[in-house]
């Protein structure tokens, strides 16, 4: 298993493109719609966020999956396409004018949106340029880097990985490409991420694979702890790679939900490393717990509290919050047990024994802060079971971002 | 039922001072010790943060109050006594020598803490001090003030007020300081608070009425989401107002809890409005939800969304915000219902209707949103219930207090 180059067209048969029609803004340099196309259908499953309040191409996937099958997805950035006029006409409309180009049925073409809720989608725009868009099409590096730089909102960096391993003797790839920058929490962290992939596998087992991998991945990630209305993760597999079908559990399930994992983990830790004005990429590993769930739920409070976080941005050893943010998780545990130890490529500090506060080198752990990915490692000294969750700092340029975000 | 002056001095047999004896800081007009004592013993009612990491204050004064009866509280800001070394030693060692010095029993007096957690109290200086801050004790307007100023931290202004109602046909009075600015969440508005009142009313009827009063008011404010380890509110009853103790439900009770929640939301929502680096309160009044846990919930959720915050800071009419506050809130409801308006001095203006965006003036928008106090008003057109909770928007300052807390 490594990684490997070519994102979503790494895998055989996948082709993308992406480019800018006028969505989002007039800056032309913007891609903001993007196109990732099977040559022939795939087995396709999807997470979709659990906010109540769903944007349109969320409720138009779900009707297009009733089949399980799918060939392409269309994404615009720029417009969240929720609670917005004429919304779910306009999902659609991007289906079919997709479709319409492929020669394919508008059932078999999937939709996302991400951007500013409650406005009009200007869909003319997308509808005049979808021929191109298709034209545009390639099975290479360009053409996964132009969907990948069309699904980019506040992003400052593109989100793209694939992975390669061995499944039944034959080599199969996995890529991926999301994106995700603020309203990011873990439930699944908002975002959209598309995945396409070669292997052949039943719609069974990749409905599986998908909620294994994004549970311990997407759901372990938060910026700013606000779910959005937009959440979507689709893969879709094509068999192009003809290894034997993966229809049931066992060895070659565990492999592909392997390499699924390690994808989406690196996408998930890069949205949080690219959270909106985010300076740090925080790594809180929670271990020696009773249990992984505990573990989690301790570690994700950890990640989402924003005295926490701004504690980091002012690289300040301040472990009062983090011990504070354990301690209304939920959990319920024996703080008198608990060690905490901040690290980083600058070295590492105990700052916490047994629940209570240690005398450490206030220079060392400021120098230690001053990085940028910085591990805050708990010790619950009460079992073995452990979780590591991925958030960053908050920062004036969250606030400056967010305070003028529709304009 | 009207609001008076002299705060925890307002109700007869209460005395109270505050002074600088070096906890927080060098700066001598910083006070950071504060004392009220009653004449008499008090029936005495306390609410706990539910944060499993409990500041020492709190253990302590759950066993000074196994017989529900206390003298007088000693309060220090600067230090939370929370996971430092010695903390349990060194709230015993507040209350001793309270005790020494009001020749009363150490039991009969409580204590609590705010401030940076993990290091050891300066206890000494609390002690050597201890004797000047009784001498100082008065039942004055000063008195209150002292406290009030003494339990401050990031606060910018101090939160005190006093009313008076008749009770039985006795004039009573209840007088109340609060401290809270960072680290406030609902469950309960992380913060300390000291109500004293010379109503008489037995232990029972007093714990009732102090948790109806604090469920509407403190725990209905969110500053940043993070709950802390000190968070305590105790009230103080004497009996000398000479009313016929209220021992039951019924209209007396009725009246003390009115008066007490009249109280006690004021401060809640000083709280709300002087939260770290705020510049505008935020009031969300979610109304016609089908019941008032659930509208409770949705405004909640509205109040405690740091994208929300960040809009509202940005003077940004960004309703999206809103709306997807209202859908991760556990709450499952009909967006197509729901219409979102915003108001001010400045005026109202509707921005979402039945779930979509409506066309707006922004530069309206804008007026409205410069304000300092903002109301979001939800109509969920979907039944009778109402609940209004109070928070604040996220600011650069907020960032920048957090940032470097400890220094």
């Amino acid at each position: 298993m490594r990684f490997t180059n070519g994102g979503v067209c790494a895998p055989q048969g996948f082709k993308a493109s992406g480019m800018h029609v006028g969505v989002k803004s007039r800056d032309l340099s913007k891609k903001d719609v993007g196109l990732i196309v099977s040559d022939v259908d795939c087995t396709t499953a999807a997470v979709y966020t659990k906010n109540v309040v769903k944007s349109a191409h969320i409720h138009v996937d779900i009707e297009h999956l009733k089949d399980n099958k799918a060939r392409a997805v269309i994404v615009n950035s720029g417009n969240a396409n929720a609670c917005a006029p004429n919304d779910i006409v306009n999902a659609q409309r991007m289906c079919d004018a997709v479709a319409a180009k492929l020669g394919c049925e508008s059932e078999d073409v999937l939709v996302a949106s991400t951007g500013v809720i409650g406005q009009e989608l200007r869909i003319e725009r997308i509808e005049e340029n979808v021929g191109e868009l298709v034209d545009m099409l390639t099975h290479d590096d360009k053409g996964s880097d132009g969907a990948a730089c069309a699904i980019m909102t506040t992003d400052t960096v593109k989100k793209e990985y694939a992975i390669e391993t061995v499944i039944g003797g034959q080599m199969i790839i996995i890529g991926g490409i999301a994106k995700g920058s603020g309203m990011i929490h873990p439930n699944m962290g908002t975002m959209l991420c598309f995945i396409t992939t070669d292997c052949a596998v039943s719609h069974e087992m990749l409905n599986d694979a998908l909620h294994e991998a994004v549970n311990v991945s997407f759901n372990r990630v938060s910026v700013d702890g606000d779910m959005s209305t937009n959440d979507t993760c689709l893969i879709m597999a094509n068999g192009e790679a003809d290894n034997a079908c993966i229809t049931a559990k066992g060895e070659d399930y565990d492999e592909f939900v392997a390499a699924l994992t390690r994808l989406c983990t690196r996408l998930a830790i890069d949205i949080a490393s690219d959270g909106e004005g985010a300076k740090h990429l925080i790594t809180c590993q929670v271990r020696n717990a009773k249990t992984e769930s505990e573990a989690e739920t301790i570690s994700k409070s950890v990640i989402s509290s924003t005295l926490t976080k701004a504690a980091i941005f002012g690289c300040d050893a301040n472990w009062g919050r983090v011990v504070c943010a354990m301690g209304y998780s939920g959990v319920d545990f024996d703080v008198n047990k608990v060690n905490v130890t901040f690290s980083s490529g600058a070295g590492s500090i105990a700052v916490c024994q047994n629940g209570h506060g240690l005398e450490f080198d206030e220079d060392l752990a400021k120098k230690i802060l001053t990085e940028h990915d910085i591990t805050i490692d708990v010790d619950m000294a009460d079992g073995e079971a452990e979780c590591t969750c991925w958030g960053c700092d908050i920062t004036y340029d969250y606030i400056k971002i967010n305070g003028d975000y529709r304009t």
